[in-house]
């Protein structure tokens, strides 16, 4: 039995050097495991359901997790429109309403996989989820108001505050105007037909279909019209592809294809390799595209590929579900999967490096034990 | 921009050398990055609220979570009883029913605080819950069944199903059969509420009010009443306080005292290091012990101790609410809360080794910047 002495939380493990933002050829840092401890991913089993419940959908959160109380709570809609809003719960839920089937995916999935990794939330690749949102459409709210003429983006502004990079500042983001004026852009106040859970934005979320989730500002508390480009560090510092950190870069918008498999078979607790009875097998999973309809998936066994069947899905941003009959034979293989949507976009087979860690696309490999 | 080769998630991280159980000077290794991702922690903030929503609850699921169809679903009860019974859902609602607000705990929370690190789940400090759980009495089935006066254990096997330490099991735990007849032990189909979420053990898991959370059998499918104590993995192998590979170790029980404190003021998003203004502040938290009432609650600042107030708990296992004000004057600060159940046991200051990383209840330090 040996003792320590406490506070090894804030010390590096033995030999890291974590910077965040500097890209690491080491090993994972402490800060990286607080960060993975604080906001999960969706198990893979989740892949069955076409409904994601919400304790296992995604979830990153940059600063702590306000709880609001709805009584005191109120939406301002200012700038430059021709009137400002303040709304409180009761008055947008007597607005017109919509129910968008929403597949978010976190713009950081799959950064662990990249080497040197980008150092920050060490996403695998389960950074997703599928939920229905409702509420208000925003394209209504703006129209209440009026937008100006000169207006070029509006801004989200959540009640979630902290630091990152060394700025203070409350989480926002913005949408040019006219993305902002999409009629499935939905302001939301319940998913999967509750009242938006405190983690997901209670009591009022932002929900861009089709866009990486940093766009959905949850715990939304303002939205401003302005005529010049939103120059706040989730916008103009974070969430761009960088080739290095004096890199510009481009700002990170919509959802990359992808497809994910339910591992078939059952797991090894640690290793979470998969084991499995030799036999026919129906190999499933799911595929999602921001840009366009997913236009196929294929699956490969052990390099040799095969179109999936593909079902419809709930809506133009919702994933889909796929299939493929497996004659599972004794031995090791590998199993992957690989979307392609309408617009031509394919998943990579290789990782294709940025200094963020964004939009990895990857493709998903499972290694299985037949017996 | 770089390629590499995919297939990186099956490969370790640089310099790393993982053996599940085998403690580690190194650094983490890809696995527990992966069990981090899927097994979430309840985020500190969750200590705001006397209940922890699901989503929000920590979760520690050793193999995929079981989707079940609860319409074909029953629980068994036999061996060595008077009767064997078989219920379905329908029949378990019809039941007399409790309702028992609980706290639970990880047995590994800790884990990875300590050196040489155990290489399981790597939790650090939140892996904690409290919720109210609803169901039937386990002790009215026990006596509707009629224990036989030889037995000795009642084990509880789960649908849940893999491999660990290389060998193939479904889930399962036992109990004493003194303990198996405890008045507040619940066969819960209810969770604040509502239906158990699939995460949770949906359609009914066992809840063992002051025990770690290994005891509480989630997708319960069997009940056993036994004459030899249970062999199973989960009960001989797993879970127990050993000082080396060899040792036999003794069983994991009841969960220790512990406090935690909501961290004050505002986070950095990537070293979670805190900020506040200067002034008073109400510092708050909640504290727990599964073997006897919490006794009272002691608040370090920079090293100097003071008692906190304590508030009743919703039963006898669910934690307590605390607080202490605090005047933060400019500068680094840390932060400590120390708790003591009516046992006599209080929280150690330094983390005490075990093999497997089991009850580490070492008090938690909150480093912050006041302003």
């Amino acid at each position: 039995m040996s003792r320590h002495t406490p506070g090894v939380l804030h010390r590096r493990l033995p030999g890291v050097s974590a910077h965040p933002g500097e890209p690491s050829d080491g090993p994972l840092t402490v800060e990286e495991l607080q960060l993975a401890a604080r906001n999960h991913s969706m198990p893979l089993e989740g892949l069955r359901q076409d409904t994601t419940p919400p304790g296992l959908h995604y979830l990153l959160n940059h600063f702590d997790i306000p709880f609001i109380d709805a009584d005191h709570w109120h939406l301002r809609v200012s700038g430059a429109v021709q009137r400002s809003l303040e709304l409180n719960l009761r008055a947008l839920r007597r607005a017109p309403s919509i129910s968008v089937p929403v597949t978010l995916e976190c713009a950081g999935n799959g950064r662990s996989l990249l080497r040197p990794r980008p150092v920050s939330q060490p996403w695998v690749l389960e950074a997703v989820g599928t939920a229905t949102w409702a509420g208000v459409p925003l394209a209504y709210l703006l129209e209440q108001a009026g937008v100006n003429e000169n207006a070029v983006e509006v801004v989200f502004t959540g009640a979630d505050e902290g630091l990152q990079g060394g700025v203070r500042q409350q989480y926002a983001r913005s949408l040019p105007v006219a993305e902002a004026l999409r009629r499935d852009i939905v302001l939301a106040y319940r998913m999967n037909g509750a009242d938006l859970p405190p983690q997901h934005g209670y009591p009022l979320r932002l929900v861009v279909p089709g866009w990486y989730g940093m766009a959905s500002v949850k715990w939304l508390s303002a939205i401003k019209v302005v005529t010049k480009p939103f120059e706040g560090y989730q916008q103009a510092v974070a969430y761009r592809y960088q080739q290095n950190a004096d890199d510009a870069g481009a700002p990170v918008t919509r959802i990359r294809v992808r497809s994910l498999m339910l591992p078939p078979g059952v797991p090894d607790f640690f290793t979470r390799r998969r084991v499995l009875a030799a036999g026919p097998v129906m190999l499933t999973g799911r595929a999602w595209s921001g840009r366009a309809a997913v236009a196929r998936v294929d699956v490969g066994i052990d390099g040799k590929w095969a179109p999936a069947h593909l079902e419809h899905p709930a809506g133009p941003f919702a994933w889909c579900a796929w299939s493929m009959p497996w004659v599972a034979d004794p031995g090791e293989h590998e199993l992957t999967c690989r979307a392609a949507d309408a617009s031509g976009a394919v998943q990579p087979l290789a990782t294709v490096w940025n200094y963020q860690g964004m939009g990895n696309n990857v493709v998903q490999r499972i290694r299985v034990t037949v017996e």
